[in-house]
């Protein structure tokens, strides 16, 4: 099994901004601190502060990952084009939010890609990512069985 | 750690209305499902389809537990009271939902309490409940270090 | 053939409040009226201020009649709750008011629930439930005979 | 008494279009339909697909009728020539309409007849026009009673 | 003259709840405090977390009270159910809040109840409750010499 | 110096509806009225409920008339092929109203051919077409003297 | 018979600003021009760039006019003050625009006086001035008859 | 094959009004020029300012064309009758529009009719007519390969 | 304790406009009705129609006065200017309303200031300036034993 | 004649997505069905699934393309910055889509860039490249006749 | 060169008001904090709280300055008088803002008067007059050279 | 000192765009004009039509600079993952729009960048940059004596 994660724009600046609302890791260790949970699936990491590449990285994904778990920033507001590659890759997309975005700016609570999502997680820091693999995971386990 | 998991309306009817949205489990099969992935923490369910009845049992959870799982159900769209009891209980409190709300109807897509939780998970049918119940846990733990 | 008609939260007061709007029968006296056109039909009331009571005997019919008549007072406009036990439960459910709801105040425009009835019947005062029963008889009668 | 049935823009072609919406009858077997349960009342129907058509039968029946039930099929979300006429005529008038107009698309969720209208029917496809005559006789005879 | 006082939902945790918002006292203290400034008028106090409660209250209120006070905690918001009890009871109602709602969240600046209320108080803390007493008693003065 | 009369759907009832808001004459002696005050003026009337056929007495009066008095009656709300007409026509175009549109229901505050007239005159009554004519001739004269 | 002609901010720069617009009459002279039309009648003009000082002189009139004449400039679109001025005085107001406000930018299509006014005159240069003190005599006339 | 070319409200002045946005063809040389780009096709042409004779030739069609090519000038902005029809038929619809509508007026950005067609060209002027027929012709040729 | 006590635009008609909404004192007498419920206070007075002048008073209570009750009228609904100087004014500042401005139009429901106000009391006629006062006094001494 | 054809984000994955929505033809076999149809024009074919590209593509252009066929995909919908180069670019600009847009999610129904293209095809498939492509070719041409 | 330096509501009030929003310096020191920087223009200040008052002024400025620097407190918001005023006025305007409004309340963030305004400043504080000026002057400049 | 100037999309067509809105300058002429007003600072100019490049040069100017001047070009109106990498930076950041935004297109009200810059400057057309660089130096200084 494996899964793609991937991190949009400013995320690369992790543990320098605002880090009583984003945690105090930087991408590099949020990555580590994920990956030692999950020593039989392969991970694979992808950050970009592009809305191209991460669509780019997306198509790509859909013959070499079982399922992808995205953290889109703020393109999660407006960006259609990243929606459209999730709806239009065959994979499961997980959307995960550090923080709780509902308690936040007005504008961060539209989301354009949750109802292409399959399922979305906020509100637990780092620890929101091992819940969406983990979840991921579970989609599909799920999915195989049927 | 003793947690407290509340089901809104409509929920006791599990297994019963929309499989393909809601699952299969009936409410008692959820509950047990949960149960079986944690065998170190205390757990308590309550269902009800009364707003008041699961206001009171929030604030009755305030002596007797460190957090809440709650699952809304329609009250997510419009129970301002519910928001306050939330909101007025010092514990942290876990969103879960079942299915992707925001694939479903327009409606569904609007929570009045996602801003006063500390955390939301949907989409993973029955196995959002464990994600949020660890979710929970995780949080208990790191306030707990601070 | 057994039908349940529910009163929602104020209709105990009929006879008391604005007879001009809702007519001079108390709720008993409307009960009667209504009895009195089906004798071939068994016939049950219900009448709870109580949105958890109504949607639990919303569940409780589900085994018991085969269709409900409804009107919903002020619940119409703002209970998802209510909306996802009609939807949830199996049985046609026709939606009936005394007045005339568009020519009022423009929050009572809005039902959240007229989309998941069946039908609805309203401004023809008490004589509203006779024909609602009698609609909600001929749809009982088709679904049969398909 | 003597009651006029109007039936607006594209209701001449009952039959042929969308029958799981509309149901199977034609207009003339649904106008058939219809005069079979009624054996003492004058019924009269009138259908166009001119909105002035409309308004101009409305106006020569103020003379000639005790009231009206009338289908506007889509005037109902526009017309505020046809509201109008049913308010500037004497008679009482039911708006009836053949699907649940609430469960279709969101333009059909306004009427801007209703508050002019006496009574709404609608849902019960063929059989709500027996309703609507038959809530419509029941207002009559009770406004001669007083 | 017999007057009641109804909080809603979650005022029973007065005291424990964002003390800089609500004030010190706990609502038996509240109570205390209010019933202490009128010893000629008889004081009634009524809490529940169940809106269905509350407007059994009101309605039992008809022929037991003068008038009422009613903080209707965020019923204040979305209850119309509430807000038909209110209009349908003869008697005068005044809304009270502890806050001034207009400067909190933005959905507290809605108050479906206003305007079947005769009059409002609101910013005052535990002494908004006497001025709201006052005013009811000068309302139900002004009546009685009419 | 030659104009055109316009009155538009429902106009034909004047004198028989809420004589309260549109005066007491019939359509006939409001014509006769407007014309005894222009005895130097060719005055033409026409009325119908059909939107097309003021369309096609718009467009026929292109050749004939010099200024064009309309009365749209509720066709003022909605119709767009109305204002594409009398925008397209090169004639003058008065717009006026028996009543005061504005204190009336909400939906008559919106009147899509304002912007396309080139005078507005409302709330006069039957004199509210005498004073619509006579801004209508000054116009034509200060534009020939241009 | 004795009327008060009221010219809000800015119209002093009649004759000034916008001529294509606002026609090329100063103030005085479209003063000029309106007195010339009715020499059986007292006119009396007051221009004022003060919100307050326009309020104070509608009070004033009162006791002093039998009618107003108001071209409220800006004020029209975000005055209530002045609505309730205009209100508050038992005289007939007619609300006059030089140009045709709907033509121009979206906020002047928004009057919050119109519906207190008894009638309204846009479109017609200074000429709409003389329209608007006819319609007023016109109305003064008619409520004597009564 | 067999194509009806609609023309709806006011398209019957084509070069007489606004040539510099509807082009300078009169209708018939628009119709003209349409004709003479298809030889092995049927062409059949309408215009109506009535909505309700659109209506009936659409109905009409159904037995006699294989597509229709519709440009319903304003009614496109608010005719769900028109709407309606269009769905009701069993033919492809395409609608055209000579300007780009989108450069102009706000209220013409909005189309009722464009989700029931199956495909819409504008901007093109009478050009436009002639790419509308090629891409029905397109439409019905591969409907018929199916 | 020195008071000082606004009306804002057209108060000083009270008593001569809708008794029925505003009650039947003259503002004098207003002003001594309060006045004689509080013999150890220093209360002064102040009207004016204009905006400007209700801000300069306000700027000069900053220094002469311990708080402020205020009856801003219409300004109530689009003064940010008044807004902002009950903002800067040190001083508490209580608003309130003569009648239940819920209940009346729409526009009256906005406040711009209340959320820059201390407290409201609205509905209890002149008596509401007594309660106002009573309020302001209480949240006076609060602050000083604090 | 040289014309360029953009495609955006998510159009390099034709074939694969949705087919019954945007045909079996992948991107390549588009883009050949395309230039089969035109022997005469130089054709041109860009993809890309970032914004930036497609700008500095449209602003390449201007040098070396007559004009421009472009499928933004969902950058339709928000991309302002593609909108500014569309304007900005001296050329005129065919919108396509293979879908009829107006049927699809609501977001979908609004485009930002329509009015500064100079006409749009939609709804007719891989054709409606060949017809927007030849109805850019017919405004080239009229533009060099003026 | 002469420029008018124009302050409107609550700005006399510098310095005393929220110094960490506004800065520290008084109206007389901003004013002499501005006039240091330019020693060969003459600038001219003027403040008032009077709506009118700056009406007033501006119109009186027509004759006297060049241009005008115009910070107009919580008009900017509402008042479309001095809107009228700014367009009427044949100067140069340029609008300043102390705080970055964009980051305050939401109704500070429209401005009624920006679009007829030549330029705008906000966010420097005390220095943002230096930059109006200096922009103020250079527009008048390149005005003069063509 | 240092001083990063970003531009964004289409801001290279500088001088060839619409110069009576953007003025005549190519960029590298406005950024010659720009750096030749200030040869104590060092200034470096950035532009791209890529908003990830435009994020990724803001994240490399925290290390590298003092602050930043930008104009977003149509970035502005939508990209809120520029206003997160604008928050994210600890620098002070001026917003620049060469023309009156305001003035323009109503999508060109919105800017979701200005809350989080510490500036804003709009309508000076290049000598706008000065402005902005000059105020942020100014800013700069400001902080440093703090």
């Amino acid at each position: 099994m494996k899964i793609l994660i991937i991190n949009g724009p400013n995320l690369n600046l992790l543990g320098q901004r605002k880090p009583e609302v984003y945690g105090q890791y930087t991408l590099k260790e949020l990555n580590a601190f994920v990956r030692e949970h999950f020593n039989k699936i392969e991970l694979d990491f992808f950050q970009s502060n592009h809305e191209g590449e991460i669509i780019d990285s997306i198509h790509n994904a859909m013959e070499n990952f079982d399922g992808i778990v995205i953290n889109p920033g703020a393109l999660t507001h407006y960006s259609y084009s990243l929606r459209d590659a999730i709806e239009a890759c065959a994979l499961p997309v997980i959307e995960v939010h550090l923080s709780n975005v509902a308690a936040r700016e007005s504008f961060r609570k539209i989301s354009v890609i949750s109802d292409v999502c399959s399922g979305t997680v906020s509100g637990f820091g780092a620890y929101g990512y091992v819940l969406a693999v983990q979840g991921l995971i579970n989609q599909l386990k799920r999915t195989k069985q049927e």
